[in-house]
């Protein structure tokens, strides 16, 4: 059995060893174009703000690990053709700048996703970064001690993570975001407590532009100076990073004829199959299906990108295993501020038709004499016809991440509003208020609910 | 309408509040022997360890709120009895040393629990506290300064914070537990696992003795010096604190021919009505029904109570509210340790005829290289032949009480390990690792039950 893999970072590391487990004889070849494989992207942020000084704590397995595996790890090797037909792929060896055909008995794809680059004037100067790579988060790293004045560009989970690494480093920071409020993919009203937040800890540390667009970059042979808006407001900036959003790597695969879903990621069944028999997809180059919904989306996440190559590499190995889909969750942090979200949005659920029952409570993380007690604001959405519960979204200092899994988990049993007001969740005053902030706000939803 | 709530600590309390707003007219009165109403008595321990310095923090509502509020508060009122066929209580007024008839409407039974004295020769010195009450809390507090050494008896949930807030005032503290382990409602393997970390970090603060039981005090008229066990050891001890259990206070309610359940405490429907018409029970005083097992069992926790007080509240005014029972969730802390469990324990399960499949993973409980990532150990029950999740236990220094919560939210929906594996539970490196330890439990876990 010789299994290929494209693409090593989360979903291709994680199929590449599972599949040796399952099959320790098996042929299992990874070919990248980076120069690392197996490596926390989400962790680049942490490694710029200094919790950890060498990079290679990043790294999760290294190559050499992978060779004493027995998993064969190609660094600079870039694949350029899937020919599914004779199942093989082009390979061109990036150093040696040859190209050879490679057969596969499977293929899995774990190709990721690359940043958008928005089209700004001038945008070659070398201190402008994105955050994906580890040269990247090296990059950047060096260039900190010489860096005063940062801009980053987009306010989304990357943005406002790569704000609190830079801020920490005190330098000051400019944070510019097309839309009309950052992180997006919250509520409006959601975005404006973060942005409310931030602005009341700010202390000069910081600074929020909203509803701008970069325009262009102005520097020399040090590399960019000033930034320029859509109003023609410049800033000035030792350093800019890029964190306008990703885009799924498909390009191999539609040359392919592996067909793509609405999401423009590549479109894959339970079973991580592509169109293409013997072609697996994973991570960050695939869709997934919204389990609430049941409508196709794009959540390039680590955790899926694990999953997603774990159930890659059974099936691929002549097992069974299924990915049923995702609730849409995800947590990030900024400074002291933690905000976390799962399952639809109300401007989502209103979107798909659902007629919407919203309650949002402001509370006490745990009793409030407590000395860490700190407010949470907790946002839950349902189903106005059935009480279903559809989502929620969770912002403050206080402790938020964990509440949003445990409606996850109610997302995902299906749980009714009037269900989940039933749940007993563990109290004791370091941890929680005697009904807790979730309880409170799902009373306040039931009243809004048509079935009671 | 007219209202008597015999207790006022939380579910009284709470009832009371509750029914007011529903009937602003209605009289309500609560009556209680005791100097304080609507207090946080889970606080206790966090007041005498010093988080607030002012026992009135403990006070969630005073007399004069309630007054305020329309709501008659009668402090230093004993109920010394019931007599449903004229729907009358008799009530002494400890201070005039008077006892006059009180007509009812509607009677809710809220005296809850009192501790349990163990059977110890001397039992009547001074300095012998139990943790219940604001005058506990004020008593224990007030001989703090001349306190050096501290015996506690009882090693649950109690008496373990009771030994974080001595140690953490300075005072070396000899826990006694009559059984082999603390934390004796955990299963013995976890038991265990706490016992080893309180020993690697004790430091010479404290000392834990298991399987001897106190049989003895010594002292003069200064208070208990000594404290004698079972095994003829003799333990110095300037303070000692009584956490060997509570049990409901009932007699009222026997008396007046209400009806118990098998747990000893009071016997209520899912409206929380007693055997006898317009007569209510909640909080500590009455039982539950475990909604897995579907056996009463009694949890005395101040949610539980406040959960219950406000559904007593609401059908004795005439509405219709269920308390449907609980998943036994409960969780505490003990110094830098967190220990949290939900639903059956394997014991507990076993006992019950289930066919058990048991799952323990040691894991980080958020990325490695975040600086304050720690271990969490995570045990998972199920039921081995339909994969049904019946339970859970956690504890560790890491983040382990709000990922019980989403195992809690599990059992809430009935969900199969299998289903709860595909959870999609947030992920970002200061919160998680790619896949939750939960997660790395469940797939554990998995493999052991018979339908897969």
């Amino acid at each position: 059995m010789k299994i290929v893999i494209i693409g090593g970072v989360a979903a291709g590391a994680k199929a590449a060893a599972k599949a040796k487990r399952i099959l320790p004889d098996a042929e299992i070849d990874i070919y990248t174009e980076d120069t690392h494989v197996s490596y926390s992207a989400c962790g680049i942020p942490y490694y710029v703000e200094g919790n950890f000084d060498d990079y290679r704590t990043l790294l999760v397995r290294s190559p050499e690990e992978f060779r004493a595996g027995g998993i064969n790890v190609h660094l600079l090797h870039k694949v350029t053709k899937i020919i599914p037909v004779s199942k093989q792929v082009l390979v061109h060896d990036i150093e040696a700048n040859i190209s050879f055909l490679v057969e596969y008995d499977k293929l899995i794809i774990a190709t990721g996703a690359s940043p958008i680059i928005p089209p700004i004037k001038n945008n070659c100067f070398k201190n402008i970064f994105s955050v994906r790579t580890i040269n990247d988060a090296i990059n950047i790293k060096k260039r900190l001690p010489d860096c005063k004045r940062a801009v980053i560009i987009g306010g989304g989970y990357i943005g406002i993570e790569m704000l609190e690494a830079l801020v920490r480093n005190n330098i000051h920071t400019t944070l510019i975001e097309r839309g009309s409020h950052i992180m997006p993919v919250l509520d409006e009203d959601m975005s404006v407590l973060v942005e409310e937040h931030l602005d009341s800890i700010n202390a000069g540390r910081f600074t929020l532009i909203t509803d701008q667009a970069v325009t262009e970059f102005c520097g020399d042979e040090d590399g960019v100076h000033t930034v320029e808006t859509s109003n023609g407001d410049v800033y000035e900036a030792d350093m800019v990073i890029i964190c306008a959003g990703v885009k799924p790597n498909v390009q191999l695969a539609v040359d392919a004829g592996i067909k793509l879903g609405i999401t423009g990621a590549i479109k894959v069944n339970k079973q991580m199959e592509t169109s293409e028999s013997d072609i697996y997809a994973c991570g960050d180059c695939c869709e997934e299906t919204q389990l609430i919904s049941q409508t196709p989306v794009w959540m390039p996440l680590g955790s899926n990108a694990n999953k997603e190559g774990r159930c890659a590499a059974i099936n691929a190995c002549g097992g069974f295993n299924e990915f049923h889909g995702v609730l849409s969750s995800a947590v990030t942090r900024c400074l002291n501020l933690t905000i976390a979200m799962t399952g639809l949005t109300e401007r989502v659920a209103e979107k798909l038709g659902y007629s919407v029952a919203v309650a949002k409570v402001t509370k006490h993380d745990k009793v409030g004499y407590m000395p860490d007690a700190n407010d949470i604001t907790i946002k839950l959405i349902a189903d106005k016809k059935t009480g279903k519960l559809l989502g929620g979204q969770a912002m403050g200092v206080g402790d938020s991440d964990k509440r949003i899994n445990t409606l996850t988990t109610a997302l995902l049993g299906g749980l009714t509003v009037d269900e989940f007001a039933r749940n007993d969740l563990t109290y004791a005053p370091p941890f929680s208020t005697t009904i807790d902030p979730l309880l409170d706000a799902a009373q306040i939803l039931i009243a809004q609910v048509d079935s009671k």
